[in-house]
């Protein structure tokens, strides 16, 4: 489970930075690449990583701004162009089918694979086979959206000394008695899974959070997650800039990564106005308040496996 | 007058040519840049140039392909950003501007300035202080469109030599000689202008064509032209390719340019399949057939002023 930051500004894409994208490296667990956000130039961006645009099968837009959306058609076409033959689930607020819909249309674009949209809201709830997905709705003026992806726990390791001492040797039994909540052996005797297993091992869980104000709002939301990434596009110097326009100080951020305790915070949609070392200040501004916090940059990645 | 490629290759982005765009370059003459096409990452590659947004003020789509207007929203977005105020006119084909306006609204985009949108047919003609604009439509499958774009003659110097030798010293009479087909003298002689000035110094024509096949239909249109920008997707090698696809080989538009007579030629929209050293064959295929042919690289600049 590996997050690869795409692009990490705001608005305009920059020569350090480009517009909004980040992707879910799911490949290790379950062959899958999830992309959070598509702003114009993520194909381009995806050039430089190893990830294979066929491998995206999930697409989770915050909301319908230009800088989180322009290049998802662009990215759709090329993943057909690129020998992507399998379904794509794009969630995103309403509105979301018409546009890309719109587009396709208009210019002529037919894709090789089969897109389902699903239109998500407040409270929303899906699960796969591996997670489960929450939404909630943020405050930024117009419909925008956090996705709390939760891994499902694993099962614990099959305890080869009890089974031994029990007289069960290895062989095709072992994965029997791992995979059934009973199984009964050769000489009657019934054997309950859960007498031969160590702790499960809790999943993962992260958040990403779309544009928004007021941040505290959603401490229960990301509450106890082990990653929380999120937009900080002002400094708290521009605490009434970052209202006016529905964002997120880094100060706003790192308290409600501290609130909701949070393991690991990542800053991301980095207004242009910060460069160089205003951005050291701008960690330091959410360090003081939550140590564990880490500026994006493009590129950026991080490895959560063994967190 | 400065032509700058900002994407040179055809369908897909790769890390050596983005997609289509290319900047005609006025600022010197008229304090303008005009934009033909204007493919995802336009905006980008823009980043690594010295032109400025805001002076774009004419954008001209040849189709409405994805790899030609999936930036096209957001270099919009970007100029209304970075105080570009004045009226934009966007010149394509039909459904331009239902595609920028679906854009547009379901993202929720409000721009700093106007915008007029001209859908151009076969030969529509357009004139401007300066220059005038003719449109042939191509063949590519769906509407496709070559732009025509000469400058207007500038008028001849002012001899001075002549001037004097009736007696007439310099000063605003000058200026009176120089705009006015005829100027009555404070003595009462009337001086006809043409009999004051130089040879007039032709414009500049460029010829700028979207995708399509068989580039020799189009002679007529692009005839001894300064400049012409045509693609050339592919080799000879894959003429069958290129037929069936709507796209031209280096073979064929060498043939054009020669028989159309233009000065130079410039082949653009280049397939990702042709790498290294097979870029130069291409440019063997079509000099041996016209000589003074380029390939087009990303961010090649070629100044026309002093051709
Ligand atoms: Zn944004
Ligand atoms: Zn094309």
């Amino acid at each position: 489970m590996k997050i690869e930051f795409l692009g990490t500004g705001a608005g305009l894409p920059t020569k350090q930075r480009n517009v909004s994208s980040l992707a879910l490296d799911l490949t290790a667990e379950i062959g899958s690449v999830w992309l959070f956000d598509c702003g114009e130039g993520t194909q381009h961006q995806i050039l430089r990583t190893t990830i294979k645009p066929r491998r995206i099968d999930k697409i989770f837009i915050t909301h319908l701004h230009g800088d989180h959306i322009n290049g998802l058609v662009g990215l759709l076409s090329s993943r057909s162009f690129q020998n992507g033959e399998s379904l794509v689930q794009i969630y995103g607020p309403s509105g979301i089918k018409t546009y890309v819909n719109c587009h396709l249309s208009l210019t002529g674009t037919k894709l090789a694979y089969p897109i389902q949209f699903i239109e998500v809201e407040d409270q929303s709830y899906y699960e796969t086979k591996h997670f489960t997905i929450t939404v909630k709705e943020l405050e930024h003026g117009l419909a925008s959206f956090g996705y709390r992806i939760s891994e499902k726990a694993k099962p614990g390791q099959l305890q080869v000394d009890k089974l031994l001492a029990q007289g069960i040797k290895p062989g095709p039994i072992y994965q029997q008695i791992k995979e059934n909540e009973q199984t009964q052996l050769p000489d009657g005797r019934l054997l309950t899974r859960a007498d031969f297993l160590g702790a499960a091992k809790p999943g993962k869980e992260i958040c990403v959070l779309g544009d928004t104000r007021h941040p505290h709002k959603f401490a229960g939301f990301v509450s106890d997650c082990d990653l929380l990434i999120h937009e900080a596009t002002f400094s708290h110097l521009d605490v009434a800039h970052a209202h006016q326009f529905y964002h997120s100080t880094a100060t706003e951020v790192a308290l409600l990564a501290k609130q909701a305790n949070v393991k690991q915070l990542i800053l991301t949609h980095i207004s242009a106005r910060y460069q160089g070392d205003q951005i050291n200040k701008l960690a330091d501004e959410a360090q003081a308040i939550f140590a564990n916090t880490l500026i994006a940059e493009d590129l950026l990645q991080v490895d959560l496996t063994n967190h």
